[in-house]
């Protein structure tokens, strides 16, 4: 095993479809990047017998797993020999640089603040959702981890959010936007005045509020916003999507001729499938704790889980908890 | 004049594209509806020059506009001549039934609030959106009329969205949900978690959270949040929609066989893109107040404001008012 491979651990049994597509989706990241040595942290027979087809798998037991409908907090103390803390534990000694899960994002937040830690400086970690913009992907966060914010806080999403584009996707000069019902500065509710207040006065990336329909039209590379607010939003854009997907499908086979045109198109149409994909993109980060944390869709497919596994490696090698530190000095 | 037409006042100024749409609008909507008498409120040359051209326009004389940037609160009360108090005033003593703008949202909530009143028992008008669902609309309220909320007014916005779908829409019993950030009761922020335990207690036809996901896919009629929470959700559908009409258009314009494609499916396209207009709907009801008041959006074309009223007249048909009295007692 040589050094500069990047140390990644896999939750085997995190997600509506593990451990199945987790194992897959292992062995598709592995033969997609050479430079990636995987934990494996799940029921031991299961992973002994992984490690077994590849050398570059390190199997690590941890024989519970936390449900999605368990209390994070208590389950974390709980369970201490859950996938999920036992992985971040690994974070925390250094063993691994990175951890991916498809399973409980509330014990994932847990595992990331309470076993892991904070990066110096940091009130509170949240989690980011890059959201497919037109020309561009557009960082919007937090996405759940604070349901309850305060201007403070989205101050620092900001910062971290823009050191996050920067280091990880290469955006030279990040344009913040803060969520909000309306363009003006004076327009929102009195926690939105307020942080649109701050954020003029201590961020120089500021560019204003950003309107829902704003979010992914290519105005803003980071929209911050609480916890709540986030995760309606980005939930509502992939239910509008499926809806549009519905009626697109209901037009496509409605008759003889639109079927002809659906033929026509079938590549075409899978490319935009592809670009609305939440699977494509593989897992959403937990900003501000030490190691990287992505945590993947629960409904994630193979497909989803290589993906989550290829991010967590590139934010690894982008040395981004660095990179926040200095952000929020 | 006959008793039993219905008398709309419509706000000739207002909106982007006024006074032409608008007039036009006013046109197709008597074409399309014999029983309705419209007051066309606006410059008087104007409206005295559309009353020549049919007898079932009543002109108004306004002539002053109140401006989409202006503070709503002050500029009704300073602008006394301009078309939304003007109309309002026709609403408040009896001489019209509704009244539709596509002007300033925040000087049609003031006008309804300050000038027509609030319907006994309402503690605060709010706005809806009906959305287009995959089988039928849901209504979420409140979109933007409040961006402060507290569970009680929501525990009543509840109550008047149930009244407008029975007795507009004609749903016979319809579900109630809360936007919120989880399914479970337990999930979101400190005034979801509150407002969730107040419809419990208090709503016979609550069915519980509704996620960001789930607004559209036909599980609730009516969906309750505050007008922060409402507003962007709105907008980021609109914005989404926008997003993947936009991506369509590139695949439907990426090559001659995807040419021939849009060509077979250029019905359907059409039949998609109406579906999901949000000048088919014409317009936002504002619930809570005296007389009936539909708010159109600002970018509407003529269809946009033919359609708003006759969606007044329609609201105005099915004695709201008197449903949301007998809802909120």
């Amino acid at each position: 095993m040589e050094d500069n491979k990047v140390k990644i651990a896999v939750d085997i049994f995190g997600g509506d479809n593990a451990p199945d597509v987790c194992i897959q989706g292992v062995f598709q990241a592995l033969s997609e990047d050479s430079d990636i040595i995987i934990y494996a942290v799940g029921n031991e027979t299961v992973v002994n017998e992984m490690a077994k087809a590849d050398k570059r798998i390190i199997p690590v037991a941890a024989n519970e797993v936390i449900g999605m409908a368990e209390h994070p907090v208590e389950a974390i103390r709980k369970k201490k020999d859950a996938t999920i803390p036992v992985a971040a534990r690994l974070i925390k000694d250094g063993t691994v640089d990175g951890f991916f899960s498809a399973g409980s994002t509330g014990a994932m937040l847990s595992a990331g603040t309470l076993i892991a830690g904070r990066i110096r400086g940091v009130k509170r970690p949240a989690i980011g959702a890059l959201l497919p913009g037109y020309d561009h992907p557009v960082l919007m966060m937090d996405v759940g981890a604070n349901a309850d914010c305060k201007p403070e806080m989205l101050l620092q999403f900001a910062q971290i959010g823009t050191a996050y584009m920067k280091s990880v996707c290469g955006v030279a000069e990040p344009k913040v936007g803060l969520l909000n019902i309306g363009e003006e500065d004076e327009k929102g509710n009195a926690f939105s005045i307020d942080t649109n207040k701050l954020l003029r006065k201590k961020l120089d990336n500021f560019y204003g509020n950003c309107e829902g329909r704003d979010l992914m039209l290519d105005e803003f590379d980071v929209v911050v916003c609480d916890g709540f607010t986030g995760n309606v939003a980005l939930k509502t854009i992939e239910g509008t999507g499926k809806l549009m997907f519905k009626f697109l499908k209901d037009a496509f086979m409605s008759g003889p001729t639109t079927k002809i045109s659906a033929a026509l198109m079938s590549s075409q149409l899978k490319e935009l499938k592809k670009k609305t994909d939440s699977e494509e993109q593989g897992g959403s980060p937990l900003l501000g704790t030490k190691g990287v944390f992505v945590i993947g869709h629960g409904s994630s497919g193979a497909k989803g889980i290589k993906n989550g596994i290829l991010e967590t490696a590139k934010t690894v090698r982008c040395d981004l908890s660095k990179a926040i530190e200095d952000a929020i000095k």
